[in-house]
């Protein structure tokens, strides 16, 4: 009769589709802490007796506890985390356990136990990013000065520094602990007493709960308070942005790993063999930190597509926010642990990176560049002369350095003997000095200034 | 060490990430259907003996009573679904159970056994849609000739019938339906014996699994049968279609169900209530059905954003596929299972919705049209009459049919009494007559045309 | 042999993929302005001669000035806006102006034209919004004290103001500010000098170019920077949450604006009608404003998803980025204007507001707190009691304040006369004085706040 | 006032906002087309005089050719398309361009001109994909027997042929094709006479404009003609599932393209160089096909949620439908041309994929099957066996066929001479003669069939 594979008639369906305690459990130490200060201030406030509070905040800690033992019974009828603690905290503690819903609202209340939640959400990404980043900056001190292709295109163009390349890691994720750091000082606002809606006639003192909780100050407008969930999509667009990073680092080890460019080799930890290639890596962890954009980024979709045109103030529409968060955090604080793991243990092939950075006239440029320099040339110029160089070298099989002086005067009389002092790898990449440059002095300056940043 | 809450090491992590048993279990049946109909193809080519394989189909069941008692103890370690199945085949019945996997690999497992599971969720959109359609038909043949407001721009335009909004649905439902119907013919091939990637040297005979398992035919590239994710996004590109017609119908219930509108009384069943408001109504369901489009656009643009640029042929990123599918499978089945429910049960208010199909001139389009059939007026210039008697009756605080036929004249003199027939509600409802058309005999036979159509 | 509808030929298809002057000359000022400051920090560095600067420096401001005029002519074949203007330069100012390319490179070039770009629409969406800001401030203060229903699931729940109504958008729109000011902060480096993508061997002086441009620092890597995009990102982020403020206020425009609801007038200016029905106001603007954020969050996931997985440092598919961001960046500001102008021009119906406030029991909630407040009950029981006395009022077909005093202690025998007090509309509001809530003093703390503010 | 840059003024605001004819003239022709059918069908009822009919459908084609030659005077104040050319029309031939709209709306007439362009697209689309299969099918035909190697993971698997590689990207493109054939079918219905929203009381006869506009037949709905747009999601989902699968080819390119890979050589006439690296050929092509899923994406997402939850019939949210899909199907087109190009003049490097087809052990595979088939071992006791086999001759720096074979039954004693048949490149690729397998006759009877079915 309900199609499909439901015989269960139609209340099962409504308690399937409603019932939110299958994942709003998660939110168990919130709720409590929540509930705490809320009775905490009552009492301040003269609105419960001091003996109803204090049992009432003795009764949560026994709450706590039998969740955290998992031995706590949660009821699918009692819809969800709130109904399921005040429930129990009632048969725990009797009377004064009816009184602790004074002068609140689940609205309020779930406002703010998935705040605190998203907020822990921040510091944790902002910790895992800290590590990730001691991780690369690792990795660039020790090889700051070891040369590689630098890429566009996926072809080489210069050469740069495997220790310039960790580097630029260290810059996207130090923009996404600043974005995350961002965030959780704008959500750091507290909608507890926001009541249902419009606020409650009880004489509440909500910067005091506030304070409790650690936010900074409540929240000013009780509508917005209960109908908002910016907090949630800000903490799903900044991760969407580090994921975005994680797959590009993800991506370069996929390629990196290949038979074909052999530039790192990954740990065991983080691969897969086979039983019948023994010899076979599989970069899984890296393939799958790739994916991880994908998800992150639905989730970002699924909760702007849910408050998409949603009338003031809540609607149950709403509850659809908690799992796509949940999903995201999870999959992020997981992602930035396995890539710090990985990037821990890799071992970058130094030979064939060496190798591969001096293929294909990748000085080129710094040819041009000294023609601009020593000849005077305009820079258009340059690129020119350069060019017709390249074409002969092409033309005879050899590298730019193994022209003689008199085929380079042949092309332009101007080249001196001071020419081939550009021409080689090392001496390429010490000499892009420009502040951000490859050089490896600027290399190490930059891995110094983080390695006080990160303490 | 490893950065915000993971404390257990790399390879907790590794695991954590790697993983899929966590959720892949999900698929035991059609693993267990895949590697029976596997066996049985073997042994008619005599590459394993008919006793091996008699034995290998039968501890498959037993592994397929012992999942679905609840006793079959899963191992994290042995990673995925097919490898819990066959280690725990092997116990069962000895070495022929190593002998099972002969001619295929995990590759062309996981392809079959996630695509049988999409043609059945293809098989229970259908079914379920199918519940619903039934559900709006019989709204419809209720209330064929119940006048209401038509609206554009959530504006009243013209009068409309109960049964031809509710027939709308029909039409957008039985979309879907078809392109359930058309995915599911698409993906109806079988990647069985692609094994790894490049099919076997074994004497299998593709065709044959593919009849046992019910596919039309074997797939013809053994590349393109392990790398291909097309039958999960056709999936859901249709889910999400779906889900957008539901968010539609959900959305008027939510506006229908307002104190303002009260066009339509939901049922207990699928509201929920308010301790202190007992007449309060809260349409979660609705709301819930109408947020349903967020979390499944979500999974498509996860998925999407997962193959993007994949290469050739099997990557891990592939493994996030089967979370999405299964999530926005489980929320379209739900929602239409709980739409099916809602629709059945919701109680029109005819009255309500006679009122305001009259109110705001909806017959001034009636009025412009007998001009133009009656006195042979360009429809541009009927336009402009109607528009003048229109601002004489707001002028005069009256509706159309309360203008006397002389101030009609004074506006246009070849307006006649023959007038007054079009500038009622049920006149114009009745008088839409085109095909598709909103009068009650047009919108029955619609409904009887699915009624036939629906069986 | 193209397919479809390419006569042209492979050179016109790849013309047509790979140029893209037809969108990225409207970075022409930006263009101009980071040339002219990489010229002047040449000459200050001894790279170019002061009268070369002198003469690049001004014949950029011709081209500048003949792009203005709309007498530029932009050539296809010269592939984009940096090739356009270098070109022109040098037609006007000769061989100087091939000297400007000296240490520097198209790929960070780009990167600074487009930042700054970027950086102009967060200041342009920070004007937008304060002048939103004020519309709704300016509402609010009118109408601090107008009752209307709160509503939750769209079913009215307590009555609130007007005022606090509006207010709530302040707060939403206060939040996107700050969002995008924390975005210009955070992309206010400059990446000029990064040359190609390794820095270069030039002494320039990157942290003059950055100050000349307004930059806080110049980027710390020099592969960062070219391979970065997430200055666009984030400001499409911010841009996405605050549509979709945007579209929650839409929807409420939409649905007030209905012949149901009647809760507020728009103005012709945001209204198309009709040349037949002359009263119908269809809120186009406001449902074209709903309809924005599908574009803008369109933007994100078309730009998250060219971004995936890219390998560093700069490849063309980073060439998407601009025509997502101009049309999200257009979109935003355009809906932000049109909002301010609705907000401005709108006229609630405060009668109507007033009487939708007091229907359905909304002050239940206040009787409950009455019965806590004045009796002693707890919380849970309160509840209960007024659920008995609100389904006595509805048998009755009466609202609370008209059951007489032996009624109400029939339900409960404690209930006095003072509960009366409780029962207004009025009164309900002025009682919610808790920080934020709906009282009309709160509110016109609030107002006050804001208008200081706002300046 | 406004904020931002709008100096305009609320009238240029609204203007900006809601017009569209800035982008819907690109319907001009279907715009004609119906208008002309709608005419000789209302002659044929009676409704229209014949020579009214007459002229207007000769003073539409008068009005196409002025489009079509750049001399129509498209005028913002008049909105869109529909009302341009209806006013031109009247100002060609007078008073019969009134009589035009008898029996219709723009709400249908916008319904079927958008179903027309988009049926164009598909028919487009078709033509693209069926260009393209041919030009893989003809790469597969000249290296039908070309071996490279197959990859899991990037990481080399097991040897497969060129052609196959090839014919894996034509079944995926074939699917393609059949998408956008069912949607072509689903679509191809007439909702012209739909009128507002209720059809009309004027004796229209649909199934003759239908049949004159190539429908199969007139939407059954009026109110479901004008408030879907499943059509254009439909075509925008296969159009996303297309995009992916060229992205994949596109990656696959990149990668091939590089130094390290060498696998294929892109023609100078998709690829673009740099004037100093005449060596480097930049794969901007493939790069740019690559992002344009990101594009089609987010049009999809836009699309989806402007459409989300809009209550029956029209609102004018959905006049963001068009932009959408116009740059989708733009984007689609050019990227199978850009493609199809490509594919035609890329150059395998048949050398650099044999030489890699062999690394790594790639018939490790073969060899487990040969100990399953001559020695009888179960399938997992042949990969334990192989296994040792791979590390012996890891160990010793050979290849598996350079072991002797006394190193072979050191390690199984039933090993025999016959082993080394299995374990060259060639007779691996040649063995897996299971259907839709990587043997070179495998491949030839696929591109048999192709080239049949592709005429």
């Amino acid at each position: 009769m309900w199609g499909g594979r439901f015989a269960e008639g139609p209340d099962a369906i409504m308690q399937a589709i409603n019932a939110s305690i299958g994942f709003d459990r998660r939110l168990y130490a919130q709720d409590i802490a929540g509930s705490r200060a809320h009775a905490a201030m009552l009492a301040a406030q003269g609105i419960l007796t001091d003996s109803d509070a204090q049992s009432i905040r003795e009764g949560l800690l026994t709450v706590l506890s039998e969740i955290e033992a998992g031995q706590f019974p949660f009821r699918v009828e009692l819809e969800d985390i709130h109904l399921n603690v005040e429930s129990r905290l009632t048969e725990i503690i009797g009377e004064a356990g009816k009184r602790l819903h004074t002068g609140r609202s689940r609205n309020d209340q779930v406002a703010v136990d998935f705040r605190l939640w998203v907020r822990d959400q921040c510091d944790a990404a902002i910790s895992g990013l800290t590590a990730l980043m001691r991780a690369f900056v690792a990795q660039a001190e020790a090889g700051a000065d070891w040369v590689m292709p630098g890429f566009t295109h996926l072809q080489t163009a210069q050469p740069v520094t495997w220790g310039h390349h960790m580097m630029a890691y260290v810059e996207m994720l130090a923009r996404d602990r600043s974005r995350f750091a961002d965030a959780r000082a704008r959500m750091n606002e507290c909608p507890l007493g926001a009541a249902a809606l419009a606020g409650t006639s009880f004489p509440i003192d909500r910067h005091r709960t506030a304070a409790e909780l650690g936010f900074d100050r409540p929240t000013a407008n009780s509508l917005d308070s209960v109908a908002d969930r910016d907090f949630a999509l800000e903490f799903l667009s900044a991760a969407a942005i580090c994921a975005m990073h994680l797959s590009r680092f993800a991506e370069e080890l996929v390629i990196w790993s290949s038979a074909q460019f052999r530039f790192v080799r990954l740990s065991d930890r983080w691969t897969t063999g086979s039983s019948i290639m023994p010899q076979k890596k599989n970069p899984d962890a890296a393939e799958l930190l790739r994916a991880k954009l994908g998800r992150i980024l639905g989730a970002n979709v699924a909760l702007f597509t849910v408050m998409k045109g949603l009338p003031l103030t809540y609607s149950k529409d709403m509850q659809e926010d908690k799992e796509q968060v949940f999903d995201a955090a999870d999959s992020l604080m997981l992602a930035l642990a396995a890539m710090t793991g990985m990037v821990g243990d890799m071992t970058a092939n130094r030979e064939v990176l060496a190798a591969a950075a001096g293929a294909g006239f990748s000085t080129a440029t710094d040819l041009a560049d000294w023609l601009v320099r020593a000849l005077g040339l305009p820079f258009r110029e340059a690129h020119h002369v350069t060019g017709a160089l390249v074409a002969l070298a092409e033309a005879k099989g050899c590298d730019l350095d193994e022209l003689s002086l008199s085929e380079m005067t042949s092309v332009h009389p101007g080249i001196t003997q001071e020419v081939y002092s550009v021409l080689g790898v090392e001496n390429s990449v010490r000499s892009r000095m420009s502040y951000g440059g490859t050089a490896p002095d600027r290399v190490r300056e930059q891995v110094a200034r983080w390695k006080t940043l990160l303490g």
